[in-house]
């Protein structure tokens, strides 16, 4: 069943190889739609074992995609978001596992998404999209394997919506996942957050180039991109991380009383907008992915945390930032603490100015215990 | 000097009074910049005695006017923003007190701002309004009780934006401001602050019909004021708010996988927006406002605070919120340090969900204090 591009190739010594796999059947999703065609695009890195035991699934975040490691792939020419983690000798050493990244449904890496032929009109769905949720990711993950032919993984490993997937795998195929590693995540989302959403959704829409989810004869929306990713850049970073990085005194030293950007701070927000507009985000993938978080509650779905992962037998490793203040270490512990008895399981509390985004940024920390968890 | 505005009519029993005084000398600004022909935009409450000694200013917040008490005035038709503190018998007695209450400098309330005629085109500033600083609001204030015949205030009180200004005329003219009340203010303003009001303004710029500026004979940025409100929002309410207000669950119950809105705080936002987007606020105003709280920083301006503050002779009571992050308590508590050491001051912490805002939605924890403060 699997299929490689034809344009695939050695990329570097890390061997990475980019999949793009149509699933066999349509995807039944949790809103009662279905989604013919499902292709996911993916990426590889390392060898499958004869034994098939040393897969290893990571899931990515809401800003990233299956291009986790390798120095340049894919047409945007850009380093792995991971590359500090999945490496030969790494953390997620590619000597030793088989490590396959699949864009998350609705991602703008190549898998099925709102960008997709709409098989009923012929032209991009756009808004036409079914709404999905974290569950019909992981039953894609799921479809995936199926399609790869591996039975269990080695594990399952994912940070923020990387990390929500993580947990609707093991309430729904907890077999299949093997060890599992949750990151910066939580098992619902929270009425900030789907505030959050609903803000830079409007942002996104703002844009006269969006044009109602079909601007894909256009110029796309891209400044409501850079107004996304500004107002995100204030979430991501945490009051005292701009204080510390930018301070308040003007860039000249001495106030210019302009409406020029005068300050760090500024600059900053200013790079972040045009790099986001000149960027890979896609504004319809981040409505139906950020949508996707809104509907995410583990518990609503099984009746309670316990009995959502009352499946659960492999180890798990959970990992706290202190400093993340939108998914706080109690919300983690609530995880650790529904789990069945007998499971071995980890509660990590890291320190880092980071906040949210510290595995990406400060990945040191988490190294050893990781590289310890999957061995 | 005080022409009363001929429209001016006994409002209630609170006996609002709205003036407009025309400064009769241009005001020279920070910036080197003059400004002429300014005019102020007040609301007055009670009676100037015969000592002209218990006259009270009191300085409004970022999206506030000079309505602060009464039931109905000016063409808003809205209730005053601090009707819970001003009035008969109330923490501001306007029974023993002469309350005045301008419109800022820049301000949306009929204040000389953006929106005003520029002498040398015959049309609105618009963006060739100069850049103001919170030092030429209070010099701007100064020259009001000049133009009042106001010698020394009996108090002088600001929360958020108006707390600076006080704490610029303590450095200006520290022997005619009489007692100071200073809430959810700082001394200095903060890299995070200046990050989000640089999105802030961004979104109102992103809207088609702000038109750099000049929509004063079009439709005007309705949209892009309505997005400022709604990311607004998630900055002055805590995530421990939103979550206790609004939870998670969809407001039907049941999910709806749909695009529109599902959840509490979704509908809440709405409202927000819709409100902000057909209400009084103006987005050149708050350009403006913003840009000079991004160049506030009572120690830059001095060599330090204590310079800064080094004429402060009378009583000054300090007010922070524990919740409000924004303006956190040890802020507050920086500039009790600095204040000389004979002055008599009070820095009061008061416990609320409601953050920054605390001071108008949830006043009765203050009112002991100030009224016992100002008597």
């Amino acid at each position: 069943m699997l299929r490689s591009d034809p344009e695939g190739r050695l990329e570097d010594r890390l061997n990475a190889r980019p999949h793009l796999i149509t699933l066999a059947d349509p995807l039944q999703l949790q809103s009662g739609a279905v989604l013919p065609d499902v292709q996911i695009a993916c990426q590889s890195y390392g060898h499958l074992n004869e034994a098939q035991d040393n897969a290893v699934l990571v899931l990515h975040g809401l800003t990233s995609d299956q291009h986790a490691a390798g120095a340049s792939s894919g047409p945007a020419r850009k380093p792995g978001w991971w590359n500090a983690a999945i490496g030969p000798g790494k953390a997620i050493d590619t000597d030793r596992y088989f490590v396959i990244v699949p864009n998350v449904l609705g991602g703008a890496g190549g898998t099925t998404s709102p960008a997709a032929q709409n098989p009923s009109t012929g032209r991009p769905y756009g808004l036409s999209f079914p709404v999905i949720t974290l569950a019909d990711m992981a039953k894609m993950h799921a479809a995936l394997l199926d399609a790869l032919g591996i039975e269990q993984l080695h594990a399952t490993i994912g940070g923020c919506l990387g990390g929500f997937q993580v947990l609707e795998m093991l309430a729904a195929c907890p077999a299949r996942t093997g060890k599992s590693v949750i990151i910066s995540a939580t098992a619902r989302t929270s009425a900030h957050n789907t505030a959050l959403w609903a803000v830079l959704r409007a942002a996104l829409m703002s844009d006269p180039n969006w044009r109602g989810g079909d601007y894909y004869n256009g110029p796309g929306p891209s400044a409501g991109l850079g107004l996304l990713a500004m107002t995100g850049a204030l979430f991501w970073m945490s009051r005292e991380t701009l204080e510390r990085r930018f301070g308040i005194a003007p860039v000249s030293g001495v106030p210019r009383y302009t409406m020029e950007p005068d300050f760090a701070v500024e600059q900053f927000l200013n790079s972040v907008k045009e790099n986001a507009s000149k960027g890979r985000l896609d504004a319809n993938s981040l409505i139906y992915l950020t949508r996707a978080i809104d509907y995410f509650d583990l518990a609503r779905d099984a009746g309670s945390l316990q009995l959502a992962l009352k499946g659960v037998q492999n180890p798990v490793l959970l990992v706290s930032y202190a400093s993340d203040w939108r998914y706080p270490v109690e919300e983690m512990a609530e995880i650790a603490k529904a789990l069945p008895e007998n499971v071995p399981h980890q509660h990590l509390t890291l320190e880092s100015t980071m906040g949210h985004g510290a595995f990406l940024y400060e990945f040191e920390s988490l190294r050893p215990a990781l590289s310890e968890f999957l061995r």
